[in-house]
């Protein structure tokens, strides 16, 4: 079996593994790309964590995860930023070349200040962003999470942050999961044009039980992923492919066998 | 207590409760108007329903719900035709304006594929419609619902179609659920302006723990509903207030408490 060259799995997807097993299994398998979520980096010098990867010939294609800006103080607030630019360190120190932001939101808060808290924080960290050399990855997050995890959740809307916030250390994480059912999709992926930084892919399942771990395998669901590839590559993205399946399901299961699904929905359906 | 005149209660609000329960009990409270749902009326003639209403100075503010045009079949859709008439037919007979359209979804067709076959659906109710004197009004529902529900998920989206349609019959049912989280929602309700004839309040929770059936009584939530409220009234509308809400948790407890505490939400919160 061939695995696919731009195919990249984040170490949440098979949740069960710590990052040692995760990195030997991947590459066993031929996955040539990590979306390293921090909490595998834990336990170890970042230095460690880099040669493990080195070692099994892996890239970090995205740290996961920084954002949750908005805060309802001011020490919030910077603790926020302190963490993000923690995380922009991490990704460099691992050598990944963006942090994925899921950037918050404060049910306290109205949708206007989570949103200005939320522009106001990825401003700040931009100076960090360029001194380490890693982007920000907007990732716009379904309207569904819009009350506590994220105030951003259209591509539409990532674009006008960025028309404002500038486009050389900031780009867009699109999700097919978050933005599958936008009426403006085409047209957002269009006017991104080179924002675009991150492709990730799961599926949506019907119906879906749980708002967070219930994602779907590609090919399980409903979502017209080969329809979004072409419209992101048609803006010239060429980057990885990120499988990120958040599914209590799927990690019950057997994860060698998970592995290989994914592998295989990837040639099918992605 | 004085009980606000614009305030109308669904029927599902209070599940728990057949026709003529609820409508005693909303005639004692002092509420005008109910959102009817069309379960609500099997079992007796329609001039019965009808008659019920009157008896207790009550309106039918608008009947709920017709929609689910997308079919895998030609049959399919005929059905949904067919019962979209019916429902017209239903709404005329209890002296409701409008029919609340949930307009469906099949995930196993494509979003462009559900969207054109509600445009046509509707298009094909239209003259049925202006027959009976009774309105559609689309209702965006939030994009959580996108793949079995309704792929109509904003007002953007709502005003799209009534360009094609018309607006002679055609209006717009804006719920808070739905839409309060859209970053043009303010741009898309001023385009709307007249096409918004119908209002539905209640809140988002967090946690939510169900897709369905955990929305909040106003106050409980995140959702902004008089700064929403305050758009709508701009564009002139001056209609009912309907209260729609589903939960598990509200219909398990004392619905005459639960009525009061409706009523007091409304005052404090819409």
């Amino acid at each position: 079996m061939e695995t696919p060259d731009r195919l990249a799995i984040h170490t949440m997807t098979t949740k069960p593994w710590d990052l040692p097993t995760a990195v030997a299994k991947y590459a066993a398998a031929g996955v040539r790309g990590v979306g390293l979520w921090r909490q595998w980096l834990d336990g170890r010098p970042l230095a460690e964590s880099r040669s493990l990867l080195d070692d099994h010939g892996l890239k970090a294609v995205s740290l996961v995860r920084g954002g949750f800006f908005p805060g309802l103080t001011a020490t919030e607030r910077q603790a926020a930023l302190d963490d993000n630019r923690r995380a922009l360190d991490e990704a460099a120190a691992v050598g990944a070349p963006q942090v994925v932001l899921v950037c918050g939101a404060k049910p306290e808060l109205s949708l206007a200040e989570n949103r200005k808290q939320i522009t106001d924080g990825i401003a700040a960290c931009i100076d960090h962003a360029a001194s380490v050399g890693v982007k920000l990855a907007i990732e716009p997050l379904h309207p569904m999470y819009a009350d506590c995890r994220s105030a951003v959740n259209t591509i539409g809307q990532c674009n006008d942050m960025i028309d404002q916030l500038g486009d050389e250390w900031v780009g867009i994480a699109a999700d097919v999961y978050h933005i599958w059912w936008d009426p403006e999709l085409e047209l957002q992926i269009r006017r991104a044009a080179a924002r675009i930084i991150g492709f990730h892919v799961c599926d949506w399942l019907t119906p879906t039980s749980d708002f967070l771990n219930d994602r779907g395998l590609m090919g399980e669901g409903c979502i017209d992923i080969k329809g979004i590839r072409a419209m992101v590559e048609q803006t010239g993205f060429n980057g990885w492919i990120e499988v990120e399946i958040f599914s209590t399901r799927h990690w019950a299961g057997d994860q060698d066998g998970f592995l290989h699904n994914i592998i295989n929905a990837y040639k099918q359906h992605v």
